[in-house]
């Protein structure tokens, strides 16, 4: 005998319940108004730097940063009014890489859906190899040591992981590992990040929809070809850089919400992301 | 007797059983994974306008959107690669007003909390009067006549007005009242905003949290000394501009996300704002 079932349908939860009591038996049926609630309650983390004049971008950047004082004061009719425009390379500071970074064929910021941009995120550890090794490449074996762990990752997640450099932002030395800049300084970048063929495991083993990271890049600072991105990129996945606070985040039971600014036809942009946790 | 009942605890349901049958009573409880769902399951529309060449800017600002290519092609390692440099004044194209903007001691772009840019929402829509009146000013009769209907605007809500005005954008002539660019444009310019005292009730008597809306500014064109977004930043109100898609939404029900570009010490930003139905 079936006491009791759960049929979820849509939005709502419509538990049915069958009381056989006296020889007669009652069907009832009570919607829980609970879907409201967690939005509602949540709580929402902040994984983005803010944009100034300490923001890193890539060190044979000419630009950085800019923010001009259009206005700033009390106007000549008593208010006071503020205003100012800015400057920015795309790929700076907390930001998506859009496939188009690195993949002809890619989508541009503006074309990516709200679907690959929001979503259910893991934080993959892996700072203790990290730390020691400045260019430690994220592999497979990794992912799948965190997986024994904390379950596999989800189809259509977004990883997230944690190399324990965020701690050095917005110190250029210890971040990028050379406090130079210009063209000089490209060789003598370290810092960790996702070893290529992982990359396409990630896409094409575990459908991921996005990958961020808390470094300057998703590939390691010795890198040449760029090839993790273009293994994303290729997959129409995009990236996260120098995302913000994933040591405030636990393992897994996130939710992601990762709003670039819209620009048309951009290979990338000023990423706000935030987080909450479901679970 | 009571048969069954629903105890909401935190995050989780729980729904207690009572069983009768054949003399003996028995009680069974189950969890229902049912919190994490609404999130999981959320469909996001996206109210913000893409940057371009056609972005609406304040007629008198000299800059607009600029979108530099920094790269574009493929390099002589044989990859595809993009990337870009943007400008843009603060306040332009779908944006975010912070309190500093138009009070010396609101709050700055990056100093907003996040409880202040996502929760729930209502859409009021004023777009009968406001599209046959183009220097129509939303009063709190509008706003009670509304609530007659809908209920009471929610303790620390985000309102958003639909003066209709969004199906102009961005044609300049017909969302600004003028084509003409320049000083000159500033006295020609119509379209709907809040009436200055609307805007103080909103803040004192409904505790707004936000106020966005489908037009260039929170004040109407007519305005000189920009007093709704004096009443509402003073509050410490940030305000949402050239908001996209508001016929998509319903009045109520509805949870938003907008994310401005963190900016240290900016005035507003580039906004990219998206909303769910939650019920
Ligand atoms: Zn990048
Ligand atoms: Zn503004």
């Amino acid at each position: 005998m079936r006491f009791f079932e759960f049929v979820q349908i849509s939005r709502k939860v419509v538990v049915v319940l069958i009381f056989c009591g006296l020889g007669a038996c009652e069907q009832k049926e009570a919607e829980a108004p609970v879907p409201k609630m967690p939005f509602l309650e949540s709580e929402w983390i902040d994984l983005s730097y803010a944009f100034d004049s300490t923001t890193l971008y890539w060190p044979n950047n000419p630009d950085g940063f800019q923010h001009r004082v259009d206005a700033e004061g009390v106007t000549d009719l008593g208010y006071y009014y503020s205003s100012y425009t800015i400057l920015t390379p795309e790929h700076g500071g907390t930001h998506l890489d859009a496939p188009i970074h690195f993949f002809a064929k890619g989508e541009t910021v503006d074309e990516l859906p709200l679907s690959k941009l929001t979503g259910e995120a893991v934080v993959i550890d892996v700072s203790g190899k990290a730390l020691e090794d400045r260019d430690y490449l994220i592999d497979s074996v990794a992912i799948l040591n965190w997986e024994a762990e904390h379950g596999k990752i989800p189809v259509q997640a977004m990883v997230l992981f944690r190399t324990g450099y965020g701690k050095f932002y917005p110190d250029r030395e210890a971040y990028f590992g050379t406090a130079k800049s210009g063209a000089e300084a490209i060789p003598e970048l370290h810092f960790p990040g996702i070893q290529p063929e992982t990359a396409t495991w990630l896409a094409k083993t575990r459908k991921v929809k996005a990958v961020g990271l808390d470094t300057p890049s998703l590939d390691f600072g010795q890198s040449k070809d760029f090839a993790a991105h273009q293994a994303l990129m290729e997959n129409q996945i995009p990236g996260f850089e120098n995302v913000a606070n994933l040591d405030l985040l636990p393992p897994t039971g996130i939710y992601v919400v990762a709003l670039p600014m819209k620009i048309k036809g951009g290979s990338g942009g000023p990423l706000r992301i935030i987080a909450t946790i479901i679970e």
